[in-house]
């Protein structure tokens, strides 16, 4: 800590947050997130209605205890714990589901909110720098978008993950230069994410590492969806023009993403490098570049387990040579999914038989977490690939007639895999959509009456045959 | 015509169409698309089964005589005449509805399907290079696709329309530079598309316009969507960073959007300059540029009247000068309408209460034209407004609980127009959606029977909360 930074505890910071502020905060994949002044926030006797807007998602402080105290009115764009899932599911927060790539553009310049504090994570502080934590985020947007800045410096988290980060800033439409990133690995940055000295209202020191994700191990149903997605990535590859000299990969965040990542490691793409374009680093990457599977890797966050956390913080320095940490709406932007051609490998609740994917509401109800970045991987992959079991426990099919919410429509996913195999949609109709869809990834249990429900339609006619009376009560 | 080239009839020029070819065509807005070579293949006794691509909308040689003549088999990605529409419809065409920006590619690397002959209109032709005509769409992919090209020039259309085109390719990925096109009225090209002349197949010469485009005159539901669009957007300009010299808009394909750009004459933005960035030029965007209101324009298509055309074609000079006409992959690149801030303005069938978009699927099953542009301005837009009348005839409300197909999701879409208001649906929940939307969009006479639906489902819980057995019957 040098100069004159203005240090002072959790409790003291939290004068700088009013009562129904617009907090912006950092943390990504459940690192990188402010910890001491969210809890100072949560213990004060005040009747706070916060609205927190957060890079994607954060930790028990943020998403459990201001939750659990009643402090949060509203929250954006994505949350992940579940007293903040059941307050977005009965009301009492005002949750909105946003894209993780225009984010801090809706933030910045968009009407999405009016900000008042920036409440962010990092590893070293100056009077106008901060270097992030575990995660970027939409951090770089956040402190651009007010006059208040308090920055959390954690100790327990080294200083050396600053060699990770690259910090960029596109500029304000109309007059917005290309993103000049030529390659998924390449810097255009440094480490330091710049503000306004005037902003910076607080540094509160903390010595705690963030709770991260636990990935549960891989099942059966994972590693038959993770052949059958080798299978057709080995070919497609092959094939492919775009895959001439490497292979661009995405794996969306949790447990199956993870497993699917971490069994890359078997596939056989010949001499092609293997790179990481996507938001996240699990701990199934850093297997892959321990084992030298892995050439680079570009995400926003290290969203570690505690054991990855243990792996990484042992060598930081090998590990971010062949790792970058970019801001959210650098990691996720839909120029550079396209113009490096990202194969997009997303899971999801569930697809019905044309192709729709649903990832956030059960029932079409219920929100789990949110879209995330998921839709922007889908929407721009040159491949887009949803890959999810084809059940959920022994009862509910996940391959259904009509998904009763739409994430990502027909017309941005080429290709689902399941334990049973894979419907290559790309150019097929909806009608052959979902034969494919029926025989090739459906449960073989379900098929006899998911192929009822389509003869039953057919008399309706269209291209997408549809009865709305028994779409959502076709196994009744 | 110069040089050697080969010269032939309609019908001698179908013996390079193979009866199950893959034909990639041009033609975009009903404009530009070949006219001899496929009524010569629909008077031709043969057993034909063609898979016909297109840039975007044709016309009736195509999408008429040619699915009469029962010769197509597969057609992708946008059909706007009613034969092609009822074989999408009872499948005895194989469509397939695609984002418009990501066609090219498709087609040039991303497995959509194997193609065999381009067929393009022109208004000149040298041995390795064209001038399209009304349109570009996608023929510069398509020619650089293909081993075999057809060329139809017409002469019935200005060879003065080269002035109006901009020819840019993009580099395959992933090492795809950004497109280096820093404001909508700049020029990185020429008017030529250019190919290997060994491809050459067949040149056609034909002497008819197209089959354009014929705009209804605006309802009094246009007039006054048209109002509260502008009331909305005048206060927008004004109070976004984002519009501090110029607003650029978007407009959809169709009357609405027809009307809704021809009303821009009358909005106040101040001295901001007033640009198009869009896919299409209506003829609403003619009187805009003869009155000076419209300072640039750039678009894939001259989409205009019979009597658009006349306009046009009697001053080709004059309008080129402020007009730009692109390649379908530059004028709906998701980068370019990130980079300009472009305001999106798309109409629909529906919208449900949750701020869901139904494009495409009259309940759910019957398709219209297909997505076309809508996804990539709406999903890329700084802002992207979705436009539509609350009623279809006296009885069927456009704002209904759930919609029966989704093509723009609720994380794209920012703003809702009718008639009655404006719901600005940024940074709300979807309990405040659905209030926004009730109240200030829909027809009065149904807001009772909404309320009534979103009180029955408030049980249910949940974020978005719905009833899947009354959601399609709720007025019942």
């Amino acid at each position: 800590m040098v100069g004159d930074l203005p240090v002072v505890d959790a409790e003291t910071a939290t004068g700088h947050v009013a009562d129904e502020a617009t907090v912006l905060t950092s943390g990504f994949g459940s690192v990188g997130y402010p910890k001491a002044v969210p809890l100072a926030l949560a213990d004060a006797d005040r009747d706070l209605a916060l609205t927190v807007v957060s890079g994607g998602s954060t930790g028990a402080e943020v998403d459990v205890n201001l939750v659990e105290a009643g402090a949060i009115a509203r929250r954006y764009p994505y949350q992940a714990r579940p007293p903040a899932r059941e307050a977005a599911n009965d009301g009492s927060i005002a949750f909105s589901d946003r894209h993780i790539s225009t984010l801090g553009d809706a933030v910045q310049f968009g009407g999405l909110v009016d900000p008042d504090v920036a409440l962010v994570e990092a590893v070293a502080v100056g009077e106008d720098w901060l270097i992030p934590s575990m995660s970027v985020g939409q951090t770089p947007a956040f402190v651009d978008s007010v006059d208040s800045i308090v920055v959390e410096v954690n100790h327990a988290q080294p200083r050396a993950l600053g060699q990770f980060h690259d910090i960029y800033r596109p500029d304000i439409p109309p007059n917005r230069e290309p993103v000049p990133l030529s390659a998924p690995d390449e810097r255009i940055g440094g480490p330091r994410i710049e503000f306004d000295p005037d902003a910076l209202d607080a540094v509160v020191e903390t010595d705690r590492r963030g709770d991260p994700y636990d990935f549960r191990d891989p099942t059966d149903a994972d590693r038959a969806i993770a052949d059958n997605l080798q299978q057709f990535l080995t070919a497609e590859v092959d094939a492919s023009p775009l895959f001439e000299d490497s292979v661009r990969l995405q794996f969306g965040v949790g447990s199956l993403g993870n497993a699917l990542m971490g069994a890359l490691g078997e596939a056989d793409f010949g001499n092609r490098d293997l790179i990481y374009y996507g938001e996240v680093i699990q701990d199934g990457l850093l297997d892959l570049l321990d084992d030298g599977h892995l050439d680079a890797a570009s995400a926003t966050s290290l969203a570690l387990s505690a054991d990855g956390q243990d792996r990484l913080f042992a060598a930081p320095e090998r590990y971010a040579e062949d790792v970058v940490l970019r801001p959210g709406d650098i990691s996720n932007r839909p120029a550079l999914i396209d113009r490096f051609g990202v194969v997009a490998v997303n899971s999801a609740l569930e697809v019905d038989v044309y192709g729709h994917v649903n990832s956030t509401h059960v029932d079409g109800s219920r929100m789990l977490n949110g879209v995330g970045g998921s839709g922007d991987f889908t929407r721009n992959g040159a491949l887009s690939i949803v890959a999810l079991p084809s059940m959920a426990g022994d009862e509910i099919s996940r391959v259904v007639p009509m998904v009763p919410h739409v994430d990502h429509t027909e017309h941005d996913v080429d290709v689902i895999v399941t334990e049973h195999g894979v419907a290559d949609l790309r150019g097929t109709s909806p009608r052959e959509r979902s034969s494919l869809l029926v025989e090739n990834c459906a449960d073989p249990a379900v098929r006899e009456e998911l192929d009822a429900y389509l003869d039953s339609v057919e008399p309706v006619g269209g291209h997408e045959p549809h009865d709305l009376e028994t779409a959502f009560s076709w196994r009744e």
